[in-house]
């Protein structure tokens, strides 16, 4: 963000990329937030709204105020909120660096998936920190490329992974963040930090996680990337092609896969 | 086995690693293994016998076998299971691709970080399955060493696994079998097959892991093939040092370290 682009596309393929994952890791991501009745929630950088979507249904009396930088985002993340029926949500536009909010104006924050895209992420976190009520809670959820691993093993899958954490990285951010959370909300004054690893682990006797996960979301975001780090010559096409097909082997019915979001959760 | 060399050492710091290793491990890796009263256990490969007592504590009525190829292991495992005060394990000398058992022999059969180093682990597990009466149950526990991902991330410390790695993979063996274990046992011929992942994640706010699992286990274990991969070449002696110094550092206030284990059951 920051004005800087996003290593994830607007496609329409995207767009469904993203809400195939969001239904998928749902329970295990978000399963065990639940803020109460009445309670004002913030959730930095909604995006698409993608997981407001579940935020919201998980937590139908808290008073939701989801922000994101993005206009373009904004706009597609009122019209999925609208679309399920939500109605406890208010959109409004904001950079995290800069939130025009009182002092402890929110009882609980919430950020998934946002701290990836940042240069500064520790600095996001002081600086949402004073809208925090006095043992207010944040909570943040990231992944970690670093964290998948498949069977069968392919140097050419690793390498097109390397290609997205290399892109990401170029843009500011970092693909390898979800092991870093609790030095980063220790680092910016959080207390009781406390950081539980949710790993996604596919095989053959799991065929809805291989489709939702392997395939439809960790796989297809690699190949997202694809003409991308081809046209820079990270990759040859060929070899490119390679590590995509080894991807979608991991998802056969003999193929294992493992990847690992991190969920942290500390109080001001 | 197999008349191979094996890539862990039997030097005095090897065996407090495996003991160190086992009292931390014991609730994740073995608390929800119960064998029942009076129920015929195999513990096929129990090296110095370190799970063995842990196994033997769990399940204090059953009757447990536990069979090594080495005599030297049995020796030890031997003292340590009667240093423990534990009378329900019979220890006997053997090959696991050749028990000389009745078919049906056991109710349960046990192994733990055995088949990791084996060139035919499948082999091994089909050899075992007709010990097993009619719906008995197979348990495997290995860990995986490409599942190791730790902060700060270092080139350096990557390489060194990748020596322990390719060290064990020239002895026969694979460090990365954990991820494999579902196809293993399903290829095997075993049906209900269900894998659990074991993580163990390490951060600031667990001192106790830290030393047990980041420090004395796993830094602990890479340490131990040190002078046999700087001898090869595989690393000069300062890039190694420099690689098991970032190890340490990720065993610092500030670091985060994680490994997943992964434990199979099954039925005959």
């Amino acid at each position: 963000m920051s004005g800087r682009s996003y290593v994830h596309g607007y496609t329409a393929r995207e767009a469904e990329r993203l809400s195939d994952q969001a239904e998928t890791l749902a329970g295990l991501l978000h399963g065990d937030t639940r803020y109460p009745a009445g309670s004002r929630v913030l959730e930095a950088g909604c995006g698409t709204g993608a997981q407001t979507v579940i935020l919201a249904r998980n937590c139908p009396e808290a008073r939701i105020t989801s922000v994101d930088i993005s206009e373009a985002s904004l706009g597609e993340a009122k019209m999925r909120v609208q679309d399920a029926g939500i109605e406890n949500v208010t959109f409004e536009t904001g950079d995290i660096f800069d939130l025009r909010y009182e002092p402890g104006s929110f009882d609980h924050i919430f950020l998934c998936f946002v701290l990836e895209h940042l240069e500064e992420p520790r600095r996001a976190l002081e600086r949402l920190r004073p809208l925090l009520r006095e043992r207010g809670t944040i909570t943040v959820i990231e992944g970690d490329h670093g964290s998948a691993y498949f069977h069968p093993d392919s140097a050419h899958a690793r390498r097109t992974i390397g290609c997205l954490v290399t892109l990401q990285r170029e843009m500011g951010g970092n693909a390898l963040i979800g092991r870093e959370l609790y030095p980063l909300a220790t680092g910016a004054g959080y207390r009781d930090v406390h950081v539980s690893p949710r790993m996604v682990y596919a095989d053959g006797s799991r065929p809805d996680l291989i489709r939702g996960f392997t395939r439809l979301t960790f796989t297809a975001m690699v190949e997202g990337v694809g003409d991308n780090a081809v046209s820079r010559g990270m990759m040859s096409r060929e070899d490119w092609a390679r590590g995509i097909a080894d991807l979608y082997r991991a998802a056969g019915p003999d193929g294992v896969f493992c990847y690992t979001f991190f969920k942290a959760t500390g109080r001001k």
